[in-house]
């Protein structure tokens, strides 16, 4: 199986010893990703985009890897900044105060008029907007108790594209039918787990992640948009490094890292499911692409069907399935 | 405040080294205790029963308590068996098969014409059935998916006295009032806490039990029994002691150490919420007694409303609530 310009449309590359330690995991098999600003400080300038662009090239070496750049959202941004700023980012990411790792400076409310030079400026500049959509309630009904606020924002900005970020319910998937300016990121572990297996046996801190893994019916709605490759919809891994200690311990860390072995899991799962290639090459990239109207650099990742034994940790980072063996193996990138 | 003789009915002493660390936990403050039989191997013999009661009675020392102890349910338990057993237990603790802690070998289905044999003779010879009443379902829906199973058995065996224990849905609370036979016990634990406790903000291990926390209606059904102290609750903390490396891993096991501060978070949650001492004396005895017909031990326990920091562990074993400060503290202890 060969997939061409694999896009991470939702990837948390965090930044110091973190970013050097993982930033290859991605940049070895994707041809680009969407990188998370929600740093500390949070990503809010031009000069704060430009020089984690930099630090990024330069944690990368010599891997063939966009990083799409975006700014942490602040109902302050106005058509001046933005447009000084347009040439540097693909996207902007707005998060709910307190959500989420580093939201704390976040949006608190979702008042329309608030929002409106922000949102309305980012339309007229093409600017998509990524949503972390979570309320502050109970947290198995967090993301559907959004969905009233992506109704209110995709109709109030009718010409602005919204990405509501790694999914986890039927009531998200739902929306996508509905709102033409909505669309989708799904990453890889919310189409294989879930509350059942990060808390249904022995509790699992590494597959502990926000939103939270929901209800077999939820996980069951997201495939079937996956595996059919919905045009709305991405594939955006939210992986995100935590050091072991921050997961391993009386309060863990939320966080799921999957970047080096989402492509060989996602081969594993539209193989499992009867999906065929082409499917999976738009969910994992053709789609990402029409969206955000971007081409990526060539690179093309080939996988066989090959027992990998996933790596008990990369440089003290706990993946997904550590120590397990999965099914598929990427035996060649190709630049 | 004071209350006299608390008991706990429901209670993991464990055995070996963990027995002889925690027991006095117990021991101290408690009259006495319903003591849970999954051991490896569970105790399944008269011999077993005795043989774990002396090594509690020695673990405990000199402290004044009264090990109430029971049977890991077995179908092919019959009449002359439980006769010859009879005195040296009061109760039985079924296990539907790999639900929770050691309980591999407990029951896999529950055809009430298999079951009969070992519930007549129970229900003639006046033993309780305390169950864990979870199906192998959806983590969320286990204990509400076994309400069918609890109806089943009281409407099959009208006279032996079910005890659902550890309840954390209202579905079961709800059962309280339909069936003449069924009782349960609450935890103080899942009076205090919901999913978002164990999983809201940071994942916290030393928060995850099965069942496991449920959503905030749950939580207020369990609430007003026990502030009411309906007379078919009782009292059981369910505290369930794990080493701490078995709780700080990548796999976590289930269970809330809680016994040591057990009665303090009871005298802050019954005057927070405005219940009485004499409410919280008939949830934290006398409708133990009552239900069981046990008469326990003469032991005065005094409370005050003064600060009482949680120590960071007992021998290696992290309470609830470690190093943090609670409203009550156990100023004296009188036999």
């Amino acid at each position: 199986m060969q997939l061409n310009a694999p896009l991470d449309m939702h990837l948390h590359l965090r930044d110091g010893e973190m970013l050097e330690n993982i930033a290859k995991t991605s940049a070895h098999t994707f041809s680009g990703a969407i990188i998370m600003p929600n740093l500390v400080p949070p990503v809010t300038t031009k000069e704060a985009v430009v020089a984690y662009k930099d630090r990024i090239i330069k944690a990368i070496g010599d891997e063939k890897f966009t990083p799409y750049m975006t700014l942490f959202f602040n109902p302050s941004y106005d058509k001046t900044f933005l447009s000084s700023v347009r040439d540097e980012i693909t996207a902007i990411k707005l998060y709910p105060a307190g959500i989420t790792t580093n939201s704390e400076g976040g949006v608190s409310g979702f008042d329309v008029e608030e929002l409106r030079p922000a949102l309305e400026a980012m339309s007229e500049l093409n600017i998509p907007l990524c949503v972390h959509g979570e309320t502050n309630g109970f947290v198995m009904d967090r993301e559907a108790e959004f969905a009233s606020i992506y109704e209110r924002l995709a109709t109030a900005f009718p010409k602005l594209t919204i990405i509501m970020e790694h999914i986890t319910t039927k009531t998200s998937v739902d929306l996508l039918d509905r709102f033409e300016n909505l669309y989708a990121t799904i990453t890889i572990h919310h189409l294989l787990i879930t509350l059942d297996d990060v808390a249904g046996g022995m509790l699992k801190p590494h597959l502990f992640c926000k939103p939270i893994a929901k209800r077999p019916e939820d996980r069951d709605a997201l495939l079937k948009v996956a595996l059919e490759a919905h045009p709305k919809v991405m594939f955006g891994s939210d992986s995100a490094p935590h050091p072991q200690h921050a997961k391993e311990s009386c309060g863990c860390a939320a966080g799921v890292f999957t970047a080096p072995i989402a492509l060989q899991l996602l081969a594993e799962l539209f193989d499992t499911h009867g999906s065929s290639v082409e499917k999976l090459q738009a969910f994992v990239s053709g789609n990402a692409q029409t969206i955000y109207g971007v081409t990526p650099l060539n690179k093309t990742i080939t996988l066989e069907k090959k027992p990998f034994k996933v790596p008990s940790n990369y440089k003290g980072v706990v993946p997904i399935y550590a120590d397990e063996e999965i099914a598929y193996s990427i035996t060649n990138v190709s630049i």
